[in-house]
């Protein structure tokens, strides 16, 4: 176990002891800091959003539910100043270690849930995911990491950042104590239905780096001895012309223009400070031309339909977590090349669809950076894709 | 047309041009103000409220929406003090007119977007419906009112009251135009599969008010003339014993959780001013016991597994949209027996199960007081709901 003063995942430490005994009796966790837990302001790893907000006055439901399961809660966590990066680097509070790759970012929006479950500090941590904040960063640390279908873990309690993508996510030191805090946060202990087969989308294997692709060929390999698998390409699910770019475009404006309802009037308010690559996400948001939001929500119920169609009740997809290897730890700035648009981006799919991801830390490159494999299950069917990973894979 | 001297349905009259000819060219809305307007305050029916928050730098995704397909903005409506009350008379504001019952109130909390319909202000506007904030004013003013599936339209830019069972509702003048608003907001044009069948849920009916069952007689022999009916009683979906009072139990502990989660903080901060009914609803929401929440959302959860199970993809649920007529105005106080407890109440189901419900105006008391009859989907279904009726329905 790494301690706080060498991880810097943790804000604040302390201890919720839980309501009564259950079955997460004895687990730990951490609380990223854009839910709510009684008693201490919630900072969203801003210093103006904690100075101008007043202390939560309970715990948000999702922490309530761990409580009374009894799970005992450690602290908050950091995270990119409100939720607004993949990165990991927050400018005020700094980089919460990765501890599988220390030259690496952790990955962002929630660092320092991520990282606490890396370091061994916590059994498990709440983070959210709008746009991949729980898997990214699970991917770039090497743990298991779960974003829930939209709307099925509540949101009272936890600071709104774009609301049609906004879902409490989980990390995990292991797949069952995933499985056991989800099932905990869904609300259901009921089996699904058996796994049809894993589709394996094999033009996002392709276009990954190579390094990326090199860490998963053993995991594939196992993977199609383990499952009926079956390879895809996008076009498959989505008809002729349908990259990942176009997926992405759509997520952004919608995105966008979500961030700037939720938090828009704060900051022309208070005109808080912001490291520049915040500053620069938020500046995108402002700008957002909001007669486009129309169109790109049509595109997005035709992506989640058809996307939540192929898929059905009882098969998976399965594509790398991310393109790319975990960047180095202040590789990334306002001056960097727009590698947004040159890398693939494969998080916005499950925000479109309001469908489950799940990114298992099964790959790793040759020096050792840990690569994530991602399954993704259609919208509601979390308990399919929790049940067929807990027992571990090899 | 009453105009809104007469009607106080508007806090605030404007227009906002669309952005393009649509599908809604030349109808007119009017906006709950819980719903972000470029420019002007949310004042969310409280002056503290208004006071304490800076004016929305842009509509809400909802609003965005609209204008994009051809619809105008003629304003924004009163509403209970933050949503909290389905009665329809704010202390500080009034009560708008309920045109077909001016000795009633209009009912709440979205009481202004119904009087401004029902007035003849204009063609439709927005609510929010979280209870029934929705169902119940377009119950109490005899128009059409439509609450969707929880999660498929935007809540961004809309106060967060309880997100796991916040929505926003759609008031019309006839059921073509709500289903055309309705499909905008949805973003989809397309049909569901046919109607198998409408289940009548013989004891919602039983358990209603002597009125109310006089109304919905002739309503309920033309649709049984129009549908293949069936009948069906609640322990059919649920299993023995749980009653309407079992849901509104759990409803209403939930709903106290996360109303607190979501504006405890700043009523602890700011101390409001309320009206002496919605403070003693806050004070409900503060001192809830929170060690009940994991057990409330778990049955929860049952509950909307066994109803929409049993609903599927093609059925609907027919029941009273109220058990009672709309209360006299001024007739309800904190001195009020607790009817609550001796009144059935049927729009936690809705929530509880995130479907969408659609209540017609097909009833009348024998003095013409209107009484609406409801219409579920399973949820995600709004599309069967609303294809059903959007033609009328004599």
């Amino acid at each position: 176990m790494i301690d706080n003063s060498e991880s810097k995942a943790f804000v604040q430490v302390f201890e919720i002891p839980p309501y009564r005994l259950g079955k997460l009796s004895g687990l730990t966790f951490g609380v990223k800091d854009l839910i709510d837990i009684e008693g201490y302001k919630t900072g969203g790893g801003n210093p103006t959003w904690e100075n101008s907000h007043p202390p939560a006055t309970c715990h948000a439901i999702c922490v309530e539910q761990l409580l009374s399961h009894g799970a005992i809660c450690k602290g908050k966590t950091t995270l990119d100043e409100l939720a607004y990066s993949l990165l990991g680097e927050n400018f005020f509070y700094g980089t919460p270690l990765n501890p599988k790759a220390p030259d690496r970012v952790p990955g962002g929006s929630s660092s320092g849930s991520a990282s606490a479950v890396a370091c061994g500090q916590v059994d498990f941590a709440l983070g959210t995911d709008t746009g991949g904040s729980v898997r990214v960063p699970a991917n770039n640390c090497g743990i298991v990491g779960f974003r829930p279908s939209h709307g099925r873990i509540s949101l009272a309690g936890v600071v709104p950042f774009a609301p049609s993508f906004d879902t409490v996510g989980i990390f995990a030191k292991t797949e069952k104590i995933c499985a056991d805090v989800a099932r905990v946060l869904l609300a259901n202990e009921k089996k699904r239905g058996a796994l049809k087969e894993v589709l394996i989308l094999r033009d996002a294997f392709a276009m990954s780096d190579k390094e990326v692709q090199a860490a998963l060929e053993p995991v594939l390999k196992q993977i199609r001895q383990r499952y009926p698998c079956r390879e895809v390409v996008l076009e498959e699910i989505f008809g002729q012309g349908v990259t990942f770019e176009t997926l992405r475009k759509i997520y952004r404006t919608l995105q966008w223009a979500e961030v700037w309802s939720s938090l828009g009037a704060w900051i022309e308010d208070v005109r808080p400070s912001f490291g520049s690559l915040i500053a620069a996400n938020f500046e995108s948001a402002k700008k957002c031309d909001r007669t486009q939001i129309a169109d790109a929500i049509q595109k997005r119920e035709e992506i989640k339909n058809k996307f939540n169609t192929f898929l059905g009740e009882s098969s998976l997809l399965c594509l790398p977590t991310r393109a790319l290897l975990a960047p180095k730890k202040g590789s990334v700035s306002i001056h960097s090349p727009g590698n947004h648009t040159s890398t693939p981006s494969f998080t916005p799919l499950a925000g479109l669809a309001s469908s489950p991801e799940l990114t298992l830390p099964y790959g790793h490159s040759q020096e050792g950076v840990p690569v994530g494999i991602s399954f993704l299950a259609s919208q509601g069917n979390d308990e399919l894709l929790l049940q067929q990973f807990e027992d571990g894979f090899d």
